[in-house]
């Protein structure tokens, strides 16, 4: 790395579809992989390693995923969000490209984060939304739902809605939303924003969401979940394709 | 064909990406084609006729697509509806089958039907409706736009507009709504209303549109292409992934 380097903030939207998700995998295709091939191509194959705050699963899309990188190119701001968005594939698309100063982490820097999970409640299913969206055409009890969501908000420990392959020690993070939006062509949207997630903690709280709002279990069954920590109580992992990275806030 | 042979009128959206239009042609998927081998394997093989409203080109997408066919089965509307979800591919959804009197025509009795032509003027391109819009991020005139498109409206000879595959003789059609609507979230929508639509109309008309919205040439250029019925006045045929037919609304 010469003394040139500059350290950038990217602001992107994907599809995550056909990808293996964002964390490089090898012999995988995945969103971060993709853009350090492409930044790496921009720096004469120098390697380049991008940071992304959020590390979505394979088949889950962002709307707002923020990384960044330290990168060794002659052009501007402006010129390089053009050059990504021609060199990227349409899949992956550049929101806005900024120089920071060089200490950003848009993972460590993150104060806040919010995801949202689409539902598709018509009869049919949409077909122009069958990649970005769980089929769910079952009655939801708005009440049983309502009551689990509020019992969701707050600070606790996400022990029992995290997935196993989850490493990290402290589970505790605060919730500060935690609602459910209908929108009138029978879309659903929710809507969760925290100071941090954990591995599969938005899908597993879908699915046992989803259990509620069906009247297969009780709202009180979030309480158990939470006080237990016992992963085996709550509902089955949402799929990916209903999850979106929605937004990142930093100070 | 038994005596025990109905007919029914099904109503159908479609993603039309992965097909190469409605219209059955020899080895190739169609959403007709799709149709006819599902609806055949009910009745246990004897072929079945499918009868599109508007036959979609390759690429192109239906919102509110209908159909009809004669079938022999011994299963009632919602049956049927039930089974055909279960059947057909996820990117072709029924969303209603209904019993009609043996001289229902999809095609011939419809009175007026609509398309919509959907861009994406976001400078990126929003990844999750890149198959269903033209990516245009391009400056609108709305003024010019808006004397273009009140120049369409009317009982006109579409020749100008008119594809050259067309072999339909009698191209006066009377075209009742034409507007373009645009959403908060940088999402424009053409809206045409017609009692019937010739091949490459819409797509014909939007890619002029475009152009003079864009300032490469007046709105006085519509009247100049329907006087002449010179399709070689007209602007380019804006790609199929954009169009969806809406609605056919029958007597």
């Amino acid at each position: 790395m010469s003394d040139g380097a500059r350290r950038y903030r990217l602001d992107v939207a994907y599809d995550g579809t056909e990808f293996a998700g964002w964390q490089v995998q090898p012999g995988v295709r995945t969103v971060q992989g993709t853009l350090e091939g492409v930044l790496g191509r921009m720096q004469g194959g120098a390697p380049v390693r991008v940071r992304g705050a959020g590390r979505t699963d394979a088949g889950a899309h962002a709307r707002g995923q923020v990384a960044d990188f330290l990168l060794d190119c002659r052009l501007g701001e402006g010129e390089l969000e053009h050059a990504l968005r021609g060199m990227l594939p349409r899949e992956i698309r550049p929101l806005a490209v900024r120089r920071v100063p060089d200490g950003f982490n848009a993972r460590a820097d993150a104060l806040r984060k919010s995801y949202r999970y689409r539902i598709d409640r018509s009869l049919s299913g949409d077909p122009f939304i069958a990649r970005y969206a769980l089929h769910h055409p079952y009655a939801i009890d708005g009440e049983a739902l309502d009551r689990a969501l509020a019992s969701l908000r707050g600070r606790k420990d996400w022990s029992g809605f995290t997935g196993s392959a989850c490493t990290v020690e402290n589970r505790v993070r605060e919730l500060v939303e935690a609602r459910y939006d209908e929108g009138p062509g029978g879309e659903g949207w929710f809507i969760f924003e925290a100071d941090g997630f954990l591995t599969h903690m938005v899908r597993n709280i879908v699915g046992t969401l989803l259990e509620i709002a069906g009247g297969r279990s009780g709202a009180e069954r979030i309480e158990k979940i939470l006080e237990s920590g016992d992963r085996r109580l709550a509902g089955p992992t949402a799929a990916a394709k209903g999850l979106f990275l929605w937004h990142v806030e930093y100070p």
